[in-house]
């Protein structure tokens, strides 16, 4: 589950210092594919509905059994996809675009069979629909379950990384979900190979060959398409850059699960291990700087200041991170160049971070209050008062007490396979497990039973 | 929790047979506010949302406690909020609203009573908040706990009854959460004098009285404001008839708990034990026709429409049931009027039923399929194959098995006080528990665990 917006995105760092995301496919670019596109979509979802009829009865047996086929031909038939594969290279680098793009976009043998790999994995893990989560015998005898099923139709909308058509696809299938997959023009060609390999393994299984459906077009107008199916479409997840999330989350009329933008904070507390807080500041800025998980901002309590900002600021140099600092932390290093408002806001995504030093752990709170996203804070603190009121305030998705930003991510934390990580807190919240694709239903069992003991009337 | 969405609505039927909910107050009735509604509306949301910072460091005994004396001073001072609802009793009377308005709209020391009795027992319940519902210690060390936590800021968007201003303030603050209320404008003198008994008591404890506040203004335009406050307000909860939910789920910025319209059906299979399908029957049909989990639709497998139609429409005819029914059904009694297309997706909540034979458990689904509402669908069998698919096959959030449709209700099946019953997939779905007005947070605690072992630069 490799995509910037996931904990274990690729660890390709951007060459620009701007953040860019994954938007290398904004909506709205591509070729235009006419009129009709409306109507294409909604028969290619029709499919997928009734496939998923036949999913939801499908036994997780038969699913695992599906995927490790599916994982086989992705191994063995690499020919086609990576034909494919060169011609929208060859495409892309004709129309100019950049290497992060043409880099996101490649395939070649050894990333299909780690493609193949994570498919496999999945297969091996356990079932999660059927479960019961809740339930018990009434008073009166009635019997309650509550049972994990299906969602039943979920459609990824997602940009040039061609590994999300496998992940979508084999953790659709694993929870017994059909799936409309929607990626980017970029990979047009690639994304038809690959949906074509896992349909032609999913005609030799039990399971519907419509399981796996490829939404026809790669215009606005087959987005636009899958965002009004309200009703025959049960979620969308958009998967990839601010832009691409921020247009889905408004425009949808299909309830949307959102994985968001990371601007991760690092306070060092004025009772900070020191030693510590180095370590895990620098893994949480240059280990992966281009993860949603990685840290942005740094707090840094006054009373520690001195001490710890100038081995902090020798470190990050020698990891080459150009640090956008306030003028107590410029006052450490003259490397370090003046933070602008918009700075604390930044995503950087890249070798860059922003540093303030705060008098208090409330001014910290309220910095990040004011400029954070929700995501993932790190307090750095062997004060266990001034830990437990850090986390009773902090409104976030993830909250690392001495420990890095980076654990935020469902395979570190015991989810399983990570779906991507919420910044929403309706339906799920942070790092995201296969059980987000689920929901649940009530199975009521009596023997006759009647609320208010309706007397029969004779007949 | 009394509305009509919820299951335990008022057992008052409408005189009317079209069902008309309790939509009274539709979205842009009421009188003109004025420009400014959206910065007043902003301001409050903004008040809400400190208060919301204070509440979510509150302790389930303070919440517990403000919740019994809220219930002590809605019993004794209910001199002011009866002159209230006497004054807006009166001017619903002479604007010409109906009798079911009226009614809802009534209150008198016996409703307040009851009111504080509904605060006083959730003040009883368990915490919703603070409890860890996953975790454990993984093989580095790290800590992981799955925390509960309020959702912050809760907008409640309701008609005519002033009941719901009680109901959602007890169970926002129970669940730690601020709650920002908008109801209706032929209650709002009520509201207003509900709101402030509740704001003095909260005067009184340690809680912030901005934890409960009325939104400004009764026209559309304090509701369009409320629905722009993304970010500010983290979730809507539309109380009342089927046009506002609709126009609060279109139109809303603001994340939505959606609860739903329930065309509810009962199967009644060839294997069903004849004598609970009737009692079934009736109890979902004739109790309490007015509330979103009575039956609305009858499907009678061939095989014994011989034996149960006759028995059934009588029984019907005694309650004083209309049934709108195919020929087959018709051929049985010539009181049942034909039904329409329209009828199949009716949701009467009055004294009316739809009803068909059908040659198969499978032909019920697919009826069941076409015109239900995901919300609750009942079988009547002895056959454990014919419940097993039925089960399997039914896409809802309640399946009741040789039980009434009016189970499906949070009291009913343990889950405490019943925030209203979800119709929607994500979050919550089904009969909601003060759960659904929480979120989660995850806590990592290391000891300066870092996740890929990065070296510390000498300084």
């Amino acid at each position: 589950m490799t995509t910037a917006r996931t904990a274990d995105a690729a660890a390709t760092v951007p060459a620009a210092p701007r953040r860019t995301g994954e938007a290398d496919e904004p909506i709205g670019a591509g070729e235009p594919d006419g009129t009709g596109a409306a109507g294409a979509v909604r028969a290619v979802a029709e499919n997928a509905r009734r496939a998923a009829r036949r999913l939801a009865l499908s036994t997780g047996g038969e699913r695992a059994t599906a995927l490790r086929l599916i994982a086989d031909r992705l191994s063995a038939h690499t020919g086609g996809v990576l034909a494919a594969n060169a011609e929208d290279l060859a495409a892309a680098r004709a129309a100019g675009r950049d290497a992060a793009v043409l880099d996101r976009l490649a395939l070649d043998r050894a990333r299909l069979d780690a493609l193949a790999a994570t498919v496999r994995s999945l297969a091996d893990e356990p079932d999660p629909v059927g479960g019961v989560d809740g339930g018990g015998v009434m008073p009166n005898g009635l019997e309650v379950r509550r049972v994990r099923v299906p969602l039943g139709v979920v459609g990824m909308i997602y940009e040039g990384r061609p590994n999300v058509t496998v992940d979508a696809a084999a953790l659709c299938l694993k929870s017994a979900n059909a799936v409309l997959l929607r990626g980017s023009s970029v990979a047009r060609r690639t994304n038809a190979a690959l949906v074509a390999v896992i349909r032609s393994a999913l005609a030799d299984t039990s399971l519907p060959v419509d399981a796996v459906c490829l939404v026809p077009g790669v215009t606005h107008a087959s987005v636009r398409a899958l965002m009004a199916l309200r009703g025959l479409v049960d979620v969308l997840v958009p998967r990839g850059g601010h832009d691409l999330i921020r247009a889905t989350v408004r425009d949808s009329a299909v309830p949307v699960i959102e994985t968001g933008v990371g601007n991760c904070h690092v306070y060092v507390d004025e009772h900070a291990d020191l030693d510590k807080a180095l370590a895990v500041l620098l893994d949480a800025k240059t280990r992966r700087p281009s993860v949603c998980n990685a840290a942005e901002s740094l707090l840094v309590h006054a009373a520690v200041a001195d001490a710890f900002l100038p081995r902090a600021l020798t470190a990050l140099a020698a990891h080459g991170v150009l640090v956008h600092g306030d003028a107590r932390v410029g006052s450490y290093d003259p490397a370090v160049v003046p933070a602008t408002e918009e700075d604390w806001g930044r995503e950087y995504l890249a070798p860059e971070l922003s540093a303030a030093v705060v008098g208090s752990l409330d001014e910290a709170v309220e910095h990040i209050r004011r400029y954070g996203t929700g995501h993932t804070e790190a307090i750095i603190s062997d004060s266990q008062s001034a830990v437990r009121r850090f986390v009773a305030v902090m409104d976030t998705a993830v909250v690392a007490v001495n420990a890095s930003t980076r654990f935020a991510d469902g395979g570190q934390i015991g989810l399983g396979t990570e779906l991507g990580i919420s910044t929403q807190k309706l339906h799920a919240r942070g790092p995201m497990g296969l059980a987000a694709l689920t929901t649940t239903t009530h199975v009521l069992v009596g023997d006759g039973h009647v609320r208010d003991g309706a007397a029969v009337p004779e007949a």
